[in-house]
């Protein structure tokens, strides 16, 4: 597998009302995005609600999302979990589906006390997969565990074989553009934070894995197209769209904020599951009122117009 | 079931050499505890690792801790978990095995956003156990989640039928004395700072959950008895001895630490599980020595002797 | 100067109506703390706002309160600055006034970046008072340094002829307590969390400073005696009081709210100065009434008529 | 004033070996700074060790910068300090010499407990200087104090008359082009991280404020140059060597390292004063032989020779 190129959409977990999970809206979810110009999929993360869910669950999920894909664009599982003997369960059962890639955040009760503490974490897991490519998803402001990512490169390069990169979700755009460089580009540094895409792209990012990607992902197609095509003002405005969206999400509760979006465009998601509260109706109402005032939906159906593929 | 009065112990996990778990050893563990004079055993919490273990792991060693007390000390079962469908599970479990009470840290990937998120969370998990006294488990260095306690008791009474009290992890003792007394002394709050055991006492502790329990118990046991003596400078004396000895354990590494002090008593827990590191053979040397320096093993034998029951 | 028992209080500043400081009001304050049976007085410090005050004002209230108490109670002064430039003329002018001790927090912008950048920093203000005894202020939730204590205690007594201990305002007990018992006692450990003061007895607390003793000193001084006594039930009754004051304190933003409870019992304080903000009029009333409802006010005064002294 | 472009050096303080300041050395530091290519010079700030200084240093300094400058470049005069009072004398202080424009940090050690307080704190010392433009200084990785920068943005503008931006030192680029375009790009928002300029660019900076523009502002000014002729490779390039000499800052200690850089290059800062600590001589000899090794000061160099201008 080369490097990734383009969007990868944090997908949503799918309830049914009961709260069980919906494996038959993952289809019409998958098409969704494969129409919106996705590069590939990440399931089971944090807008996945991996850490939510059971074992058996996150199974049953990649194992529809592998089907309904189909291999027309990426898929990467998720398999971080507090124990590491069960993100060891779902490493195998993710290479055992084909998938193009796996990903962990780093066990998340107990905290790694060192970054080779940390290699040698996922190391532990990565070799239950080891012919799928292992994605580290660094993501401090969740898990409280904030490690030098260049030291973390230089011992996963020598401990991981399957090592290919870093989902890297933080704002320190330094240390992201240090990575993406270091060892001549070698690992594959896939960029995190949805409303700052359009300055990552600046220090070189190629790939970008996010959650308003799941319905906004013309939107950030054209930033792409736009930046590369040195239309910087439109590149900006498109970027500063999505800031307004996201600071209504965060208004609301990010997570639930999106799934209403979700909704609202007409995929519905379900309830939300504990410790996440479903926004009230009243609040989805305001939420989508707000991003329709802000001409959110309106300015991506017409980024998909100017879209030039 | 009444309030709990004195040590609960924090049991380790316990593996074999090949890092599965080892139950096998559970019934001495017990026989130690028991002989040690604790009032009950406390399991699959942070010390006994509940997050680093598999569902299936949890609900064996909560079978093997159940059949080796019969019913001689109290059985509290931690079912907390990053998913609370897999809590739910644990805690129906631990139900079906009659356990004296099961008990609960937040979810702690997802953080609730309010005390009212993280009760209606705690409820959820409670209900799969209703005839099982549940405890909420309030560790915020370790969970990120700090809670206002005594918003948290009022909620919780009115939303989880079988809610008895908390494990209170935190050295704010003016909170604690505050949830102590908390309408006329109503709920069970068990300290869980074990070298802060002393001062807790003097606000009115009744019950301890703890670590240093599992090998130092009659060192406490001891400091409870001098305190209702009135026997001040002893217990001062005592828990100094406790506070040096912990000092040991952060010095090295709190969990692999103590692991290595049960070793050198005799029961051997086995190899860490990651992301809990091993400590090296030397370190653990050192850590033994520095604590026969400090007189740490034959201040609790000598506990042992003194003690008047 | 032998170790200081009892309470000292941390005063607050007085301004005048156009915000200026005023100094007219100190004698008052002054005799009113010496009745309430106060140890001592600790000025400029946090509640003192020394921080918000210039340098010249700093020095005008140190005199001030020299000739008010005229040697009748300890005065302790605090120096602590973001310059220790600015530190040390504080320091010199405190000894030239002759007051009994002085005190600092660490430099607050920048952090000190060890135990020996901050010890050796405190060594350089302590050396513009040389003869005068200097205790270190530890705060470490208003000035984000935490440092080990112990490791501090060892290189002060190195480094810092004058130093006589630390004015200790955290929870964490155990290394309280540690602090009292390192070298045999032979430090000035006094403790400085009001609403955990008889925990802080029992494990050997003998001086406290503390902003609610200005105004609440007797209910303290009672709960020392019956701590003395044996009287525990009352002294974790008087506890509670304090506790459930302090909780209103916090609800409403701790230091304007004591300076409204000063001026309801008849010293006028003045305005707050800012980044501090003014209770508004109608939560002055709140603050009052929910206190009286607590039966505060009238616990204090039964304090007085029950001390035996 | 209109808003600022290019870069604002954030010159270090200067001490004679006996600790007091140095005045003699600033012509030649700002001859170096106008002959290296710097737009203005920010005396004072965080790097320039303001909060160390007393009062009389911090105008002394100002005052000879003013007359250094003789308004040949920007002069913009940092005022904060814990005690607002002392922020108003520096500011009007700052006025009276004629300087462009004046900088605050919130009070640091009470912090403001909402925005609005924060925003009556800065109006009350620009109050001081009503002719002055007043820039807010966001530093929240050394205040600790985190607001949101739009409502900020919102009550400043009604209640800070001589209100012109901020100085934004954190690395959320989402908020700082949220700022940037706030109100149709009302404001003059100064990014504060060296190490980010190159994707703060892509966002729309156009001033820049930052301690590494003292010795390197020929590379930055190249990536300023690069980026506005879209050569980004090259523009990349010289971002990661500014990383690079960053990594090798944080590995020193920032603010001491940078200080040795300068006096490699030729001016003599003097000692550093605590609680900062001069690095030991052997570990700057380490430091720049690893600045050359990483080619550091050869591509500053040629950086000026591949200036256009």
């Amino acid at each position: 597998m080369k490097k990734i190129e383009g969007l990868i959409a944090a997908s949503f977990a799918a309830y049914k009302d009961n709260g069980e999970i919906n494996l038959d809206i993952i289809p019409e979810i998958v098409e969704n995005l494969i129409a919106d110009g996705l590069a590939g999929v990440f399931i089971c993360g944090t807008n996945g609600e991996g850490p939510n869910l059971t074992i058996e669950e996150r199974m049953a999920i990649a194992e529809a999302y592998v089907k309904a894909v189909n291999k027309r664009i990426i898929v990467m599982v998720h398999v971080g979990h507090s124990s590491i003997y069960e993100a060891k369960k779902l490493a195998a059962h993710a290479q055992g589906l084909g998938v193009d890639a796996i990903s962990s955040v780093s066990a998340f009760y107990f905290k790694p006390s060192s970054v080779k503490a940390l290699v040698i974490s996922m190391a532990e897991i990565a070799s239950a997969a080891p012919e799928t490519p292992f994605y580290y998803y660094n993501i401090p402001h969740l898990t409280g565990i904030s490690m030098d990512m260049l030291e973390f490169l230089n011992l996963a390069e020598e401990l991981i074989p399957s090592f290919r990169g870093v989902k890297y979700t933080a704002s320190t755009l330094h240390e992201y553009e240090a990575c993406l460089n270091h060892k001549d580009g070698k690992f594959d540094i896939l960029f995190g934070f949805d409303e700052m895409l359009l300055p990552a792209l600046a220090v070189g990012a190629k790939g970008a894995v996010g959650s308003t990607y799941t319905f906004a992902a013309p939107l950030y197609n054209r930033i792409i197209e736009c930046f590369q095509n040195n239309q910087l003002k439109e590149a900006r405005d498109l970027q500063m769209m999505s800031i307004k969206m996201v600071q209504s999400l965060v208004k609301f509760a990010p997570i639930p904020a999106q799934r209403a979006i979700v909704g609202f465009k007409g995929i519905n998601l379900g309830p939300c599951r504990l410790p996440l509260l479903e926004l009230k109706a009243s609040d989805k109402e305001l939420l989508i009122e707000e991003l329709e005032k802000k001409e959110f939906f309106s300015t991506v159906k017409d980024c998909i117009k100017n879209h030039s593929f």
